[in-house]
């Protein structure tokens, strides 16, 4: 659809690897990678299980980036990170395929507005500007301190098993990290420890994350989304 | 190999998760997708468990498209909808990339062949045409009614779990759909039905489909290809 | 990353599918492919368990072509069959993308040197040469003849569930191979034998292969990387 409408598009595929319906889990690898990609660049996301329903279909500039996706929260780790964004609902019937089916607006709307765009239409012809305030939000716990504890909690589990919490850190970090019942130190990269043992560190993209060398901490550790992390920067002796 | 042969080539991969040698799984992919890419697209589709027999190797033009496949029945959804169709067999071994190993035509035999079609290569250069009747075609069950029940079959199942018939319908379609002992609403989209729940609605290609609300239909209902779907169009009261 | 350095590169993605960590499979997949890629090709592989440790990240010229990846066995499969090859160390920080994550050298390191390539750069821009002997290598074991009997094991499963052995064959083969207790009759593709019956084969790169027709060798013989295997290119009565 993208080519058939943009015939000059580059088009690269980020990801088809989502869970289904798993709209944080795409929410955070869109932030990881958008930054990344060529200035101008039109992201197109779309996980999207309320298709259908009443939930708005965005395009939005964001950091002199565009991004087409549904208003569920897919763009929640993108948004937290801009400094200067701007909504639009996608609205113009136009811009459409015809007809649009009710279960797959993936095709019939949002790859059509994305081509719009990566053709070089202007944001403004998809439909009215919205404010950002009413935009859905996936929003994270925000860390807290007790004491000199820093407490989170797992974000995103990629798929090599690893742990991503919402603590910041910049390398090299210290201390150990406690997350289901284990305290696991804190080191610089995978083989800080050996093979089948556990390491807090600095992930890729400034995130404290628990990782094991050459395993799965998510199946060593059973632990998941949401799950309480407490940061000791200094180790209890 | 593609670009070895046709380097301007540009290359659009619509899927490598077909499951092994499922060749019903990867017609209905094609089919719904070849309509939507540009004119003039050269389609390279191969799940050819019996690679190395004497199954045919075929170039088709349909409705406009070039596809090369093996003639196992991959093309069968397409040619069921196709308005015209010419085959040709892949019979002219100075297309083919030398020596044609026994166990991987897709390498030796199918991409060079698309490459030349790609390329602007004529259809007629690949080999003889061969009448449209001799194609293996993988048949579904024509659907029938009984009394006011339309009666079919599950013939895909998507990566989502949904299960897709062979039921056209138009939406919004309404009644009630049973399958696998489970009587289950027609609705409009997924989430017409709370989280968990069943729903069957007409999915993106205009047939009747079983799906799951957050959930995969057919691990709930223990429903693969080939189980029987009955169809009210008005639901018993 | 290779789009914002390299704006005119053509990315072509061979596979996200190795299981992490596996640097073998990874070695196998790579000596496969890049062979029948495009002359002037820049083959970036990153599977990289051991980033952030010494292990040097790599920039080689092997027959031709440029591969880059770390140095812990990932070229193995290409050194083996490259006739010419020159390796240099990756240490040039110019050519980085600062701050060099700990975790995550694909994105910092390995995609920027890679972009540097395909953009025309040269390789001994990337830092200094290194003699070939001191290269890691995933030495797969010698196979060796006793008697008549050619000893060799398994290097790689397939994701077909294949099995391919380090012996090498030309077809047509003959004879048994004998693998995890079983003795398989040689043949020439998949369907030589009834669907679930097992079959070896030359595969389509010059190995012998341990097959099931329309299943899983792997999974039926429990077989995995390592095993032991037995030809006898003369059936015993």
């Amino acid at each position: 659809v993208l080519l058939s409408l943009c015939p000059g598009a580059r088009i690269v595929d980020l990801s088809h690897e989502i869970p289904p319906g798993d709209v944080p889990a795409a929410a955070w690898v869109l932030a990881q990678a958008a930054p990344l990609f060529p200035a101008g660049s039109v992201h197109l996301a779309v996980v999207d299980p309320g298709v259908g329903t009443e939930r708005r279909p965005l395009a939005c500039e964001i950091d002199g980036r565009r991004y087409v996706a549904p208003d569920n929260g897919l763009l929640s780790r993108v948004l937290a990170r801009g400094r200067e964004a701007r909504a639009f609902v996608a609205a113009e019937p136009a811009l459409w395929r015809e007809p649009v089916s009710d279960v797959f607006h993936g095709r019939d709307l949002f790859a059509p507005v994305a081509a719009h765009l990566a053709g070089g239409g202007a944001l403004a012809d998809v439909g009215p500007e919205v404010p950002l305030e009413g935009l859905a939000r996936d929003a994270w716990p925000e860390p807290r301190s007790e004491g000199d504890v820093r407490v989170g909690a797992i974000v995103h589990v990629d798929r090599f098993g690893n742990l991503v919490t919402n603590l910041e850190a910049t390398p090299p970090a210290a201390g150990e990290v406690e997350v289901a019942g284990r305290r696991v130190p804190v080191g610089r990269t995978y083989a800080d420890v050996p093979k089948g043992r556990l390491v807090a560190l600095v992930g890729s993209s400034g995130f404290l994350e628990v990782a094991e060398n050459g395993g799965s901490a998510a199946a060593s550790l059973g632990a998941s989304r949401g799950h309480v992390v407490l940061w000791r920067a200094r180790s209890r002796s």
